[in-house]
């Protein structure tokens, strides 16, 4: 038993008093935040500064004291390595040159995503080093899935169309994307766990837009590549999938994946998944973000019912999803106070 | 028995051949349906004029002979007979006049649905009339968080931010305008009952957008309200439910809600859907529609494992959502030859 609470759940211990933090903890809704960002007006070059990245770090543990920190980054760190030409346009979102299904893949690239994202694990490794002993420092990657969907539509989607057309009408293509993206995840999850993450998360945010047909072979098969390969590379850290949107395939993710953990959207029902999912596994989540920008008496409410619905279960508190930049602080303390029953 | 083997389907017969129609049957991937549908630049007037609506409404059955039609109108019907200023906008979709929560619900308006709606009406009696007896006609109409997502935010939306805002910010406008849309739904499908139509549907299309913490209120309790009433009227069609992306709540909303039928979309595994939903409830889908743009032996073999994952159910078979425009009429000929094992 360490002196981590976080690290202690993960594990498997259940604890009356909930581990807390917050996907996306570090941004927008906190001054001391946009402060640093706008010090840095290119976006991977402000992921790619350490000391900036662990600056940003560690400003939600400072404020709010959480269980965890989730090391300052991007989903778009892998397709940045593998030579997509990433953008940030304010306003817009991300924009990258869209892939073509002829385009060939070109997997001399993985040698360098190593090399190229080694910034991002000196900033775990600043971070660690200045965090308490007891906080968890948590590195993460976006799952292939996700990714690819920003390689192939070139930005956010809607709806995903082009992306999921590839799957159905060039599934060679496809696969070779898929694969390619699988490995340079590994290769960027071995980054961050040698620098000294704690634990490690897959964010498979648009899992929701698979359909179940594909549900196999896109989402749970590159996850369970990716735990594989990085256990068979000795790294142990305690896994968490996030394969957001998949209602009721979170089950056969749970059973399939090899993840330690499952955080679970505000769209899925705790109640249920506490029912159906393995025995033991520690649960993540699931405070609809929305809740936070009202906060009060419906935001409590949720609060309470979370907390009622897992008895029995190692459960990690979080969000359903990312905060949004309108949060106001102050609910974000309301919320803190009342998971740990101040 | 009739000599429908749709409604005997819906009615709980289970038979080898499976009845089928798609969604959006009368769309834009019909060359016969552009040309009426040129023929009146508005959308509204266009579904607001009985014999061109019962027109289209036939031009699907007339080339592939389904076994269901369903009436050319749409979901905005019911805000625009709520004198919302709906228009839609070539390349852009409709727009409305975005609520604000201090709008008071006018309830006065509720008198004026069914006059408004009567058209609808019309072009049911007319295609009822046209159909061989054996063709079933369908009757819809949106479910009123879907319906209200386009009257929030004045339009489609991506992620529906203003409209699940309500829930946590405006909960008493929120439920004022769900009560509202509620009893306007029920005017709206008793117009179609009323007019003819031998089964409902009700479209959440946007049911993926609930918080698990909403859903009772915001999807469930309205549809079983809507159900309920419709029966008190004396109309017994069987209703077909389809809360689009609700994922695992699925099974709450088909024990819950007192539909005869559930729709499911593409992205819900359907040998889930069959172990988990009521014994002998009808099931209606689910293929992926943008298999059918490309067509070939992945659509194929998506369709068989539809075939072979429900056994001893009944089954209407349909895509998970609207076939799109740019679906080849080739691989929509290919999908009916296959299904009825031709």
């Amino acid at each position: 038993m360490t002196s981590s609470l976080f690290l202690n759940t993960i594990n498997g211990q259940i604890h009356d008093k909930r581990p807390l933090w917050m996907m996306r903890q570090a941004g927008r809704y906190l001054a001391e935040y946009k402060a640093v960002r706008a010090s840095e007006p290119d976006f991977i070059s402000f992921c790619l500064n350490p000391e900036k990245a662990c600056e940003v770090t560690l400003q939600p543990i400072n404020r709010f004291a959480f269980d965890a920190a989730i090391i300052f980054s991007d989903i778009l760190m892998v397709p940045w390595a593998l030579e997509r030409n990433v953008r940030f346009i304010t306003g817009t979102g991300p924009k990258l040159d869209p892939l073509e299904p002829s385009d060939m893949v070109n997997t001399a690239l993985l040698g360098e995503v190593q090399k190229r994202t080694a910034p991002v694990g000196t900033a775990i490794e600043l971070t660690r080093a200045k965090l308490a002993k007891e906080i968890a420092l948590i590195g993460f990657a976006g799952a292939p899935w996700t990714v690819i969907t920003y390689m192939i539509e070139g930005g956010s989607s809607r709806d995903f169309a082009l992306a999921r057309q590839w799957m159905w009408s060039y599934p060679k293509a496809f696969e070779a994307l898929l694969e390619l993206v699988t490995d340079a995840t590994v290769e960027f999850l071995a980054v961050q766990a040698k620098a000294g993450a704690d634990a490690l998360m897959l964010f498979d945010s648009w899992a929701s837009a698979v359909p179940a047909h594909m549900r196999d072979a896109v989402v749970i098969k590159p996850a369970r590549t990716i735990v594989e390969r990085l256990r068979a590379q000795g790294f142990n850290q305690p896994i968490i999938g996030f394969p957001k949107g998949i209602g009721e395939g979170l089950i056969a993710y749970a059973d399939a994946c090899g993840v330690d953990a499952v955080a679970i959207d505000h769209m899925t029902d705790l109640l249920w998944a506490h029912k159906n999912l393995p025995k033991g596994m520690p649960i993540q989540g699931n405070l609809d973000p929305l809740s936070l920008i009202s906060g009060g008496e419906l935001m409590d409410g949720a609060i309470d019912a979370i907390l009622d619905a897992i008895q029995d279960r190692p459960h990690i508190f979080n969000l359903g999803h990312g905060i949004t930049p309108q949060t106001p602080v102050e609910n974000v303390e309301r919320m803190v106070a009342r998971v740990r029953g101040l």
